[in-house]
């Protein structure tokens, strides 16, 4: 189990995005980002989770991610009603428990942030959708839960302690940096709710970029430490420089979604990462969007030495390079070595592009009219209003 | 057929560069670069094929790239010894028809350059490394013939002689940029003799950014013109920026292989390429390094108006970013429009790495000491050679 | 009297840099930073009193910064034995008052902080430092007194101490950032202290660029308003752009003296810099390090319309590049007006360079070892240990 | 004279550009660009002059930059009514010549382009405009004459050949880079032109940064030496980076002339663009532009050792930094070395410009309507016309 793990000691390490990953071949939506491809196109679901299996990664996450029923039919997404949630979080399941079993990894039953909640249905409503997700995880009998992505602590405190119900270990993530949830609560704090709700990890995911991501979990361990509470900790960032985000992380960037190419970290980045938190004191290491399988098998080198393996994915990679001394080019085979790499500060081949964007800051969260969900598609007219209240 | 279909004015789609995806994705190694995933993850393979499809891809390579006899047994490559040039192709050509038979598309067995040529063995052994695989691809049975990525339109006329034999129609596609090939033959004498050695198809692929790419195109076009020939344009460019190359392209950058990702283009930079090498008289238009399922997917989507359909993954993609109407956050809704994507200039999240690099110029090429084949393994003492040599 | 002018509400524009203009004039020696041009070359001290005279300043600060004994005579300086401090302060009065006599402008005595202090000489000491050049603004009957630069506030307490004496009016600027002083002391409380020991006028010159400069301001504000003290706000910061100065300001960073040409800040950034000032409250608005004449009249141009006229220099400056309609190419012409240049992102020229540079932080402060005045020169053997120390 | 020294094989240092540094002390015009400043404000002619001559300056140019007699009255300019362009002339020569006899100095009296030779204007009247300056610049008895800032080489030519009428030594230089004048003609060409029309020295001025003024100097070298011409070299280049302009050189720069501080060069930047060009055989080196006195001075400074002594302004100067071994703080000490300034990158602090532009590229030339002379002022329709021709 993942506690036993963590409690002796072990790194354990995560996977990458799948929102972002299958985006980029063909299999997910930028918008609604719902995960229908577990029924579509569950073959392009395995591989993915192969890869990240491959590159080292000893929790496979079900491809929940947004598979609530409210998202799920929300601006006219069509997956609840032609699909339907049941199905989309089963087939999930079944994927990564196939893949699991192909090696040594952890299912994690995956739930997120709800539209319900932005859109202030009550404490009852949220949890029901969370319980709703819950049942497919007790069914396929995942190994343990994750809430993740979450923007508001209360929301991801009642997201615990349903998956608390279950009596299986849950881990808790938000999408939050170093100055707090949307409605201000500090990371600090946010640790205490989420271990006091029953949370046996805790930490962030998504929306910042790894430095960033590292501060913040920083801050959660403070918090811990200051209120006598233990819990294991836990990041999963961004695989994008994200130096220039505001408070709402990378949502907010003029290059989200489909800009954000010169942002991606290389594998050294992740390396840096990778040993910046373990010296901080986290050992369960991944991902969220960018993550690709060479960043996390990024991860699992940089930390071979404490782990004493590499993971498969390694038979076609070189530490730190090494595989270039193979090369034809000689100017390449120099290249074969860490000093080369540690100090490369990468060119953007763009010299009419800057290098840091001002964020949107809107200042619209949880209850703000234009949060609301809505089954019917965003029409003209509001793209129209929305379009004008834009800068740009 | 190929010719069937250019002739008619069509546009074909070419697929995308396999060695830096499946690089990513764990199953190709950086340095040897050759293709044994073949044989050792074919599903690896299959599904990568199946995405390019899926995004719009009219041809289907085989992945044999660098799977001639001396490459895999160069610099201590172990595949020639442990699993052989033949499997390699024979796997490569079998999951190529197979994911094919799946949607409407050709197969096209390639050649590229080979150590042989720059170690200057002679004309009738480097055509001897080109028949072998040859043999592999007409007992399989491909629709046509592709010779590319070669650096010396010497070696390229070799190729396209020995893909002759086969009576298939040839393409040939050279990985040089506006100042010519290695021996400082200019691109409009290189498409002249390709030609005359029998190609139908010219262009280039690999090694410069599409802008870069569409300008050596243009300078093949007018060679053609003026030498009174006729034949179709292809272009594979990089999905990298390019500006700072040098004569012998992005190998030369300090970036390459591992630190290349804020070079990386946008799926809104390959919709202008789409439509500029259109308007250049190029009809097949595909891509090469770097090139994801999703940029290919921008080529189709770019020239839907002119072929009338989209591709299958566009499903999952709103043109020009319109399925961001979807989003649950309004500032992200915003972005739904094409004004937006057209005119952002990405920042690279990097205010410490500049924009551009100077590129390592060596000036080394054929007969250089450096270049040989050697079948062991690069020494410790070659290596240390080398990286004295090297600035960094 | 300075006094008069702010308790009336009007603005008063300061001067700009004297030692990063007369160095590039060839007057200042970069590293002692010493005034002896007031000695050795009037007529250049005394054009660049004049230039700022017509650029619209209402002060002309005697150029008497570093004139302290002891730094004419630091580490190989020759000025205190061979001119003496008294002639060198003597002669700064006299040229600032035949120019502020040209026109409508106050004269204002500065002292600024001495290495004597830094070297943890006592109260005393530092004290007798500051009288002897107060001497020479009371013989030469200064209008008012500004004690400024000073990075410790205790330092800076002891100099407004002595000014007090002279019965004048005095205004004290340190040279800190948001983060406070070199010993931690926050900006709120500098200002509350400065005000306590006798300073009419306070604020920040120096060491960061605008945009910080105005927060520390803000900051000052806020201290003095927690504490219900009164006191005018003046700002005197750096031309140049400096977001990732730490918290010592621009001496730290890498470009630090000799390659700060491309932060240096265009005209338009100080009309924006000028209105935020003038918004947030404060009345003494000036520049600092790398200001040069037409920086001060870009400040008189933004707030002409509060003010009710415009600097003589603005006979040769049409208000946002109006007299570029006199310019023989259309597309120049083009370029007159605000809009144009209120929303230019200019570029560097500098593709290899990057944005945004690591500060030096060497973490020694007052009391250091390195940190001591000494009479005789740098010697080889303490350069080479500094080389060492230097990452670079 | 002048030719003595360069037939000696001396080298002759010229000085910096007077329109640009007095805009910034505020007595010249941007837009008109004229220098009534000598009848105005002589002293702060005078001063520039001392200042470039005390860094190391062998020629002051009188400024009499666009000052003739169809500029002095073009699109509302007062000068040729109120003040008149033989007093501008005259003035300017007695200010020059004064400053000069206070050291080694030669004066030259300069002519440039004139807007009736773009407003096609026929070549008796052109050289009616420069005769007229010719006559005050024989009055006032200067040592030789130049002919600079020249885009089109037949106006360059009438120019020598009013010069050549006075039996002095002529230089002349053009405002092109390596593509040529407007119309086409390639430098070496030019070059030639010149020499034949009578100019003992040719090369460039203005334009363009010091890398792309020398490779042109290095074209206009290889057409004399290809037509078996004689002539010495002279290099007066920008002070701005401007790798990124089109034929036209920096006027079309989108930061021309408000926004260009960040393409500043830096004195180190000049040392080797002075060791460049002496490296070329050029032996008239000085600037335009930008350059400023400290500019100059590192050119004297790179070529102290070939000319055996340094200039004045050295007093107040280590060779490569050397004076900050003066400096208090420790790691600025550490800077006080040839590696340190050598090896800099420089950063804008400008996180969110870019590095590059893309030039204005409005293609209109000597007889387009928009170009034409005009007395009266630039009406607001016509501003109005060009706004929205512009696309910014």
């Amino acid at each position: 189990g993942i506690l036993e793990r963590l409690d002796a000691g072990e790194i354990v390490i995560g996977d990458g995005g799948f929102v972002f990953a299958l985006e980029k071949r063909g299999y997910v939506k930028a918008g609604p980002w719902t995960p229908e491809a577990t029924v579509e196109h569950p073959e392009a679901v395995r591989q993915l989770h192969r890869e990240f299996l491959r590159a080292g990664s000893n929790v496979l996450q079900t491809f929940t991610f947004y598979a609530s029923e409210d998202k799920l039919e929300n601006r006219g997404n069509y997956v609840a009603e032609k699909i339907s949630c049941q199905k989309v979080n089963e087939a999930a399941c079944d994927i990564a428990r196939e893949v699991a079993n192909e090696g040594d990894a952890l299912v994690a039953g995956g739930v997120s942030q709800t539209p319900s909640y932005l859109s202030c249905k009550d404490k009852t409503e949220v949890k029901a959708a969370f319980r709703k997700q819950l049942d497919v995880f007790m069914k396929k009998n995942v190994d343990f839960l994750i809430a993740e992505y979450f923007e508001h602590v209360e929301e991801a405190v009642w997201a615990v302690e349903v998956l608390k119900e279950s009596g299986k270990p849950v881990a808790a993530t938000m999408c939050i940096g170093p100055e707090g949830d949307m409605h201000g609560v500090p990371p600090g704090q946010c640790a205490v709710q989420l271990v006091k709700a029953g949370a046996s990890i805790v930490g962030v995911n998504c929306h910042f970029d790894p430095d960033t991501s590292l501060e913040t979990v920083k801050l959660m361990k403070e918090g811990l430490q200051a209120a006598k509470l233990k819990a294991h900790l836990m990041s999963q960032p961004l695989a994008f420089h994200t130096p220039d985000c505001g408070k709402q992380g990378f949502i907010d960037l003029p290059e989200f979604p489909f800009g954000l190419e010169p942002r991606i970290v290389t594998r050294w980045d992740i390396q840096k990462y990778a040993r910046k938190a373990y010296d901080l004191g986290i050992r369960y290491i991944g991902g969220c969007c960018g993550f690709e399988p060479y960043h996390v098998r990024a991860i699992a080198e940089e930390l071979a030495p404490e782990r004493g393996f590499l993971p498969e994915a390694s038979e076609k990679h070189g530490s730190w390079g090494d595989s270039l001394s193979m090369h034809t080019k000689p100017w390449v085979r120099a290249r074969a070595r860490k000093e080369y790499w540690e100090n490369l500060k990468p060119a953007s081949g763009r010299p009419y592009c800057p290098s840091m964007s001002k964020p949107d800051g809107w200042g619209v969260t949880k209850g703000a009219r234009e949060l609301m969900q809505q089954k019917e598609a965003t029409s003209e007219q509001q793209l129209k209003e929305l379009f004008q209240k834009q800068k740009f």
